[in-house]
């Protein structure tokens, strides 16, 4: 039994946290074990999206665990989504998984590498686990717990403005020439805007954890998916942050764009310095 | 002393090391222990570039440490050229120390910050220490006696392809509008070319250490100074890697330029992809 210390919300939550990050640390395992091998590797969406075996093995280690102890949720996975499963987001109890946040990284031994457990209740992010195992690091979250690293409270760093903030985001692994040239505009919009600094660590869910630390004050990407912030949106939501649509307004899960931010309005800063681009949704 | 495992050099250049080992830990604490508090913060060159009283404090340390123990030695440090000493490399054994690697970083609590401490003897490169106080990380190398972490040996990647690549980039400190334009479009030109990604941790040290334990394939940055690539270059190198002039040719450590790769191939693609920078020489 993991030890759930400060988290205090309803036994319930605890028991879905217990089991989500019983099975992350299992998978971690996994991950861990072949972290340094060579990896046999497919392309998914372009020459640059790459999955491995273990994406899909972990995968499977965790659906199966979980739905066997709780048989009536759904399930959303990278993995499986890829494969063809429908993609849809009820008010059912619904795991969103991804088993290997920053797969390019895995292949590359670049040392950021998660595993990302959320689940969704009556569609609100309500337990959100990030474990990276190379670092041993184990983000957790309970709607209306608090955040935590392995155990210890963790908060963001309410900063607000945008002069004094490290802000993060990624080129991401759309080739697409107009969406590259826009990532890169809207990062040099930011820098131009006077922030400190721009960090890329390659992992989604990783970057979301820096910002509910406190290790970064802001997080943008666009065209990234359910999987990869179902997690985190808790995360640095009980961490005192803020999870939007970069366009403004709450964060749709499904919409595959994100800005978390220490607070609302850098958050709200960052939305007007970016330009949008738009994805089919998940 | 410190575990020199593995460092068959000649027994003087072992002291060198051993000396670099024990003073970066004990800057390591200081920084460890004043990670999380709120730091008085002045500005040198830019805005974004900061300089905090723990890095004035530990260059201090180390240098006197060093001094006491090689009184005949030579030494060239961040904060001792920013507060005036003439910055001069000569054939002299010459310490060449970045006290807090990643001050961005050490001030947004960013988990990447790390003691360099370079030595150059007849203008080579001869030991490198790279300590990550946070996440307890220590790289070390002596010329000829290979590269290690933790006592662990590390080797590059070896990989010559660059749409095989995962490259490592920073957009830096300086707000130059030309400058800025130029590093983007060098990632730019870099990505379209058909790398993995691309990572940025903020600090130049840790970039390379990655790219010497194979966790990058090729880190390139112009605008840095020698205490930033001093250490880091023993380092790559004797995990098997390259270090150049991005322009080609050899690393010249004043010249503020720095390729560090896998490969002599890749080191060489990535130079042709470049559009290159001049900065006045350290």
């Amino acid at each position: 039994m993991a030890n759930l210390q400060g988290n205090t919300s309803s036994t319930v939550h605890q028991e879905y946290l217990s089991a989500a990050v019983e099975i992350a640390r299992k998978a971690g395992e996994e991950i861990r074990t072949t972290f340094q091998l060579k990896k046999t590797i497919e392309i998914k969406s372009s020459p640059v999206d790459l999955v491995t075996e273990t994406d899909q093995k972990v995968e499977k280690l965790i659906i199966s665990f979980l739905q066997n102890k709780f048989p009536d949720h759904s399930f959303i996975g990278e993995e499986s989504t890829e494969a063809g499963s429908h993609c849809e987001l009820t008010d059912n109890p619904t795991w969103i998984i991804d088993p290997v946040d920053g797969t390019t990284n895995f292949v590359h031994c670049f040392p950021f590498v998660a595993v990302s457990i959320g689940l969704s209740i009556n569609k609100e992010n309500s337990v959100g686990v990030i474990y990276n195992p190379i670092l041993d690091e184990m983000f957790t979250a309970i709607k209306g717990g608090g955040a935590f690293c392995n155990d210890k409270p963790i908060s963001c760093s309410k900063q607000e403005d945008i002069c004094k903030c490290l802000a993060i985001a990624e080129v991401g692994s759309s080739r697409d020439k107009a969406h590259v040239k826009t990532k890169l505009g809207n990062i040099a919009a930011v820098i131009d805007r006077g922030a400190h600094g721009l960090r890329s660590l390659g992992s989604a869910a990783l970057n979301m954890c820096q910002v509910a630390r406190g290790g970064g004050d802001v997080y943008f990407e666009h065209g990234i998916h359910c999987w990869d912030m179902a997690a985190g949106a808790v995360i640095v939501t009980e961490a005192g942050g803020t999870v939007i649509d970069p366009k403004g307004g709450p964060l749709d899960l499904m919409k595959r764009n994100v800005i978390a931010a220490s607070s609302q309005q850098l958050a709200e800063t960052i939305s007007s310095c970016l330009t949008h681009i738009e994805f089919p949704r998940d």
